[in-house]
C-alpha cells in the first residue's frame, strides 16, 4: 500500500501542473454539517484524474512513451500530461467510444487505437509489451493513487479542522489516495465513499469485507459514466478496506438534483460522476456525521445537451 | 487615487473571508496568447463584489452599521460579509427588484427597503444620515476599489509575467483596483476593459478623455445587467483615465458565445457581465496585444433557464 509519504512526493512532483484547487464554502444547508466543495472541474482537463496521470508520468524514465486504455477522463488526462512533458501517448479506445472524446484526445497530440470493447485492456497490455511503453491504468497503480491523494493534503492544508470528506467511487483510485492523506494527517476524520445504486458494488464490498464483483450490464444503467467500473481494483481494494469508513449510494434522480444544485447555487458545472458526493451530501445526511464537511468534486465533463436538460427541468419533477 | 499599498492592505484584511481563487490554464485558442481564466464566480456569493464589500466593512468601526444600494451582487456580498462580520447591513432595493434576489439578501440576514428604482441611491443616503449607519456604495468607493484590486495582485503572484488582463467594466471600480495593482508589479502588461456595445459610455470615455454619460434606455438592452452603468464613476474614473490602456467592446451574441465557451469548455457557470472579458478573448483578438493573456470571470448569478436557452441553443445560431 502507498503512505502519506508516496502522496507527498506525488504533491512535488504536479506542482505547477496541475491547478491547486481551492476550498469552496458551499451555500450552507444543514448547520450540523457546514460544507466545503473542491472543484477538480478546474483542471485543464475538467477532472482530477490529471493529478494521477501527471504523477505517474513523472515517474516514467527513458522509454519511448506511455499507453493506457481510457474512454474518459483519464485518457485526456494522459493525453494532457504527455503533450505538457513532450512524451508520446498512445490512448487504446473502445471503437463505441463517443467520436467526440476520440478527437479531444488526438488534439492533445496523442495517438488514438479503436479496439472492440472487451479487448481495451488487454490490447493495452500487448502494445506496451511489443513497443516498450509504460502502461499508465486509470486507477489500478500506485502512481496514480499516490497522485489523487495530493486532493486530501490540499483539504488538510485548507481545513486543518474537517470531520468528513465525501468522495466518488468507481475503480477507488481516487478515495484510496485521499483516504490515506487524510487518515495520516486527521485520523479522525471520516472518509466516506458515494457511489450510484445501480454500480454499489463498492458499498457491497465494503459490506462485505471482500471485493465482490457487479453486473456491467446493471452498472451501464447509471448516469454516472465515470463510475461503472464492476470491481474495485486489486490495489485500491486494500487501500478502501483500511482506510474507509463508509460507503453510501445515491440514486440517479438525486444524481440530477446535485448536478442542478451545483449548477444553479455553486455555479460549478458538474458531470454526474462528479456530482455523486454532492448528491450524497443534499439527500443522506442521515448516514453522514456531524461536523465540517467537504465533498470532492471530481469532474465537470458532461454533454451540454444533458445539462440543458437537467436546468430547464423542473426541480423535483 | 489608491495605490497598490492601499489594495495590499486590503488583501489582509479580506484573506480567509474570500476565496483566494487560483489562476486557471484556458483551453488555448490563439497561440500567440495564451489563455488564463480568473474565476471569481467561486466566491460563496458568486462574485468578485465580496472581496470590495469585505474589505470596506473590515474598516468600518463603532458604527451601528452599513446601509447600500444595489439590487444584485454588491447587495448580495455586503449582505454576506455583514453576516459574517455580525454587523446589520440594511439594503436599498429598488421595488422592481427579482423577487428571488430579494429573499437571497434576506436569507443572509440583511434588512431590506424597498424604493422607487429612481431614488435608491437618495434613499440611502438618507437612511446612513438619520441612523448612523455607513454608506457602502457599489464602486465608487476607494476602499471597494481597493479591495476588487485584490485580484490583481493575485494574478501577477500566480503569472509574474503576464502581457494583458481584460476586465469587465460597468461602473468601473473592478479595473480601477486591478488595474492599480498590475500597473505597480507588471507595469509593461496592458490592462484592458470590456464593455457591451449597448452600455459602451467607458469606451467612449476613455476615447474623449473625460467621463461620458449614455442614456440608461440604451443600456437597459444590454443582457450583461451588471454592466448597465450610465457613466464610471467620479473616483473610479481618474483611476481608469490614468491606468487603463484600451477598452473594447462586445456584442450581445458575442456575450451568449461566451456564456456558451464557458460552460462546455472551462466548465464554469458565467453571468452574461462576467463574460464579457472572454468574449473579447474568443471574438477580438485584433484588437488585443500578444502575449500571456488573463481574462476575469467576474461572476456566475445567471437564471438557470436562461444558462439552459444557451446551452440547449445551436452555436452561432
Amino acid at each position: 500500500m502507498i503512505t502519506v509519504d508516496d502522496v507527498r512526493a506525488a504533491a512535488r512532483r504536479i506542482e505547477g501542473r496541475v491547478v491547486r484547487t481551492p476550498l469552496v464554502p458551499a451555500p450552507v444547508r444543514d448547520p450540523r454539517r457546514p460544507w466545503w466543495i473542491k472543484p477538480e472541474n478546474l483542471q485543464p482537463t475538467g477532472a482530477f484524474k490529471l493529478r494521477g496521470a501527471t504523477n505517474a508520468l513523472a515517474t516514467v524514465d527513458g522509454r519511448p512513451g506511455v499507453v493506457t486504455h481510457s474512454s474518459g477522463n483519464h485518457a485526456r488526462a494522459l493525453a494532457f500530461a504527455s503533450n505538457l512533458a513532450g512524451m508520446k501517448a498512445t490512448i487504446v479506445m473502445p471503437s463505441n467510444s463517443d467520436p467526440a472524446k476520440i478527437a479531444a484526445v488526438r488534439a492533445l497530440g496523442a495517438a488514438v487505437e479503436l479496439v472492440p470493447p472487451d479487448q481495451r485492456e488487454q490490447a493495452a497490455t500487448a502494445l506496451a509489451a511489443e513497443r516498450g511503453l509504460v502502461l499508465i491504468p486509470p486507477y489500478d497503480d500506485h502512481a496514480v493513487i499516490a497522485g489523487q491523494g495530493t486532493i486530501g493534503l490540499e483539504i488538510c492544508a485548507d481545513l486543518p479542522d474537517v470531520d468528513a470528506v465525501l468522495v466518488p467511487i468507481g475503480g477507488g483510485g481516487l478515495i484510496s489516495g485521499i483516504a490515506v492523506a487524510i487518515k495520516a494527517l486527521r485520523p479522525n476524520a471520516k472518509v466516506i465513499g458515494v457511489e450510484p445504486e445501480l454500480a454499489g458494488d463498492a458499498a457491497e464490498s465494503l459490506r462485505r469485507g471482500e471485493r465482490t464483483a457487479w453486473d456491467l450490464r446493471r452498472a451501464r444503467r447509471t448516469m454516472a459514466d465515470g463510475l461503472r467500473a464492476m470491481v474495485l481494483g486489486e490495489l485500491t481494494w486494500p487501500h478502501i478496506h483500511r482506510y474507509v469508513d463508509a460507503i453510501i449510494t445515491v440514486t440517479e434522480d438525486e444524481i440530477t438534483e446535485a448536478i442542478r444544485a451545483m449548477a444553479t447555487q455553486f455555479r460549478q458545472v458538474a458531470e454526474p460522476s462528479g456530482a455523486v458526493s454532492a448528491a450524497g451530501y443534499l439527500f443522506h445526511g442521515d448516514e453522514l456525521p456531524a461536523g465540517r464537511t467537504v465533498t470532492v468534486l471530481s469532474g465537470g465533463n458532461i454533454a451540454p445537451e444533458t445539462l440543458a436538460g437537467i436546468l430547464s427541468s423542473r426541480p423535483g419533477g
